[in-house]
């Protein structure tokens, strides 16, 4: 099939980009957390320019902001998040949803447009995805308390003004699939020099936490020989774990222990207690069990020594592949605008492609984080980068919907 | 030299302590912080026992509880203190003041008794012993707060009444030296089924902050290989504290990591900076160079490693030698008391002793903790190992005094 011929605006496109980062700028990044005045704005903003591109927009009861296109025929959803992190960058998701916003004024007709709220979790997991496919509860609404400042989820709604609006849900059979932009948020593509990511799967998360229990006492008074020092066996478990992980992982597994706390913490005390926040990686399932049966082993060996160790699983997400065709579709745009400078890789990150991919064939594409930042006001990719992976990205829309 | 026949009153010793424990009973233990009112109500009490026993007692400036005889002639102080760690145990210091109460009264001249302030640090760090021995300014007092609550040592001062006081020094020539006895707050005696431990030496503590400096960055998108985890480099370097130290340590060395922090410490995160809390002791000087020595090596050798690593020391405290002759005489009369059942050992944890070397000869007597327990209310000792200390104690204060 030749590839279509559809071309975007790079200089239209940086001056949403450029625009949307004044709702909240902060240094060279953005400040714009989930239902705060700024981050309304923003979405009023995004609707006046869904309505100029002839979309018909919505905020709806959970946030989400979508843009919707007249007529029938073949149709695909494109979009991303708009809030950002705290003082983070001016990209990260508004990204996706700005090349969603280009590619349905450059393609025509046939692209819907969303923003989905809070997928950086100010005051839940995914929320605005999560109620887009149906997964999330008025029982999960009243749960939500934003986890810096303790406001709850409803007089955050009712603050923004969105009590009592309809949720979106979205209509089986409408859309051909999600297709989703994104930075990279790592350092693959620059380190390589590649210019395009074509998203695999993204990764499942097991997380888990792990305590030790040994007996507190005196730092001074207490003989080596007869301590069951519970911060020791934490620091011999991590040890062990980074002795043997890196012999049974996959090539892009990784593994992280987040926080280590010891109880009570204090100088002259030999730790009674100690707990470690712990997560594993992978785009394979497989992987993931076989990591977490070596964890399981790792931890039985441990709880063998002076102290009790336990694991105990905090969540366990599914990797998500990502549909075939529509990467096949991107890789050949890619290709035609950037021979020989992308690759397939799995996204280490969650998106709210995920959530998607659960209701419909989704797919993503990356572009290169300049120093692999994200999550950090001086995330950057360079302008050349972002007119680049919008102009694959329409191109391999415009091929999905005419396919 | 023939022992004398000095004779303690077992059934009074332990009454007094019985008493005493009233003042702020916590289950079987107490909680009585340095200043609070049930502690000044404490010193009253005790002020009062002293007078009973021939003694004219003075509570001074900084909470100091002193009892002076009358007459000329050889004297020794005993003491210890008698506020406790929060809801800690009705013996640990309180052992030894009343342990000089009943000797005073059971050997008849020649016996000052001490009740130091604040051993237990709530406000500063031995503020009583220091201020006795002239090491510590009106400027400690000045900076002195209250680690639980905050209220400062000069409010708390005040508030017991003790606002305008004079601090008594302690008057050169007047003593043949200071003894000191205190439960062990170890198992070593209970372990080796011994009644008496005569103390060698003080511990001195060499207290380290070790920092880890790292790169922070998202635990999903940053790949193994180009991590610089600044937990893990904490982790490596403790469990490479922890196969070396074992070959070089004394017989009696001890080593505690009691905090460790990881920056920002969330599961998703990768640390991009670490600390942890480290100390030593050891009874002598040249093991805590030597261990400390170790101790660079390897931070030197971490630092080769992807995070930045330094040392940080927070402290260096001397161990303090016991008098030889104190010991002597200590260990004759635990050995007619207790034929066999004596050893000589450090005291890994810090006394007022420590200070009163400074200035006289010192000693320490300790008697056995049931279960080695210690800074907690199940704190004990039986009767008889009380009753049996003081009068090892009392025999070897009058040998002393008769030397």
């Amino acid at each position: 099939m030749p590839l279509s011929n559809v071309s975007i605006d790079g200089k239209r496109l940086l001056a949403d980009l450029y625009k949307l980062r004044e709702f909240g700028t902060y240094k060279t990044g953005v400040h714009r957390p989930t239902y705060s005045k700024v981050d309304m704005e923003s979405r009023e903003w995004i609707c006046e320019r869904m309505r100029e591109a002839g979309l018909t927009p919505e905020i709806d009861g959970v946030g989400n902001v979508i843009g919707r296109g007249e007529g029938d025929g073949p149709r695909v959803l494109l979009g991303s998040h708009t809030e950002t992190q705290p003082y983070a960058g001016w990209l990260d998701g508004a990204l996706g949803v700005m090349y969603g916003l280009e590619v349905a004024r450059a393609v025509g007709r046939g692209v819907d447009v969303i923003s989905f709220a809070d997928e950086e979790g100010h005051y839940s997991s995914f929320p605005g995805s999560r109620s887009y496919i149906g997964a999330f509860s008025e029982a999960d609404i009243d749960a939500g308390r934003n986890k810096y400042e303790g406001t709850t989820m409803r007089e955050a709604l009712a603050t923004a003004g969105l009590a009592g609006r309809r949720r979106v849900a979205f209509e089986p059979g409408r859309y051909k699939g999600y297709i989703e932009a994104h930075i990279e948020q790592g350092d693959t593509l620059e380190s390589t020099g590649e210019k395009i990511g074509i998203v695999t799967s993204i990764v499942g998360i097991w997380a888990f936490r792990i305590t030790f229990e040994g007996v507190q006492n005196h730092a001074g008074t207490t003989r080596m020989a007869i301590r069951r020092d519970a911060g020791l066996a934490a620091v011999k478990l991590i040890a062990a774990i980074d002795a043997l992980f890196p012999t049974i992982c996959a090539e892009r597994t990784v593994w992280t222990v987040g926080r280590i706390t010891l109880d009570p913490g204090a100088g002259s005390i030999i730790p009674g207690g100690a707990e470690v926040v712990f997560q594993i990686r992978d785009a394979d399932s497989e992987v993931l069990r076989r990591m977490g049966a070596a964890l399981e082993g790792l931890v039985a060996e441990a709880d063998k020594g002076p102290c009790r160790v336990a694991l105990h699983n905090v969540s366990r997400s599914t990797p998500s592949l990502m549909d075939a065709g529509f990467q096949d579709a991107l890789e050949r745009a890619a290709e035609r605008f950037a021979p020989g400078l992308h690759q397939r890789m799995p996204s280490g990150a969650g998106h709210d492609a995920q959530w998607l991919a659960r209701v419909m064939p989704s797919a993503m594409l990356f572009v290169p984080s300049i120093g692999g930042i994200s999550h950090h006001w001086s995330e950057n990719t360079s302008d050349e980068d972002i007119v680049l992976g919008c102009q694959v990205m329409a191109t391999a829309i415009a091929e999905i919907l005419a396919s």
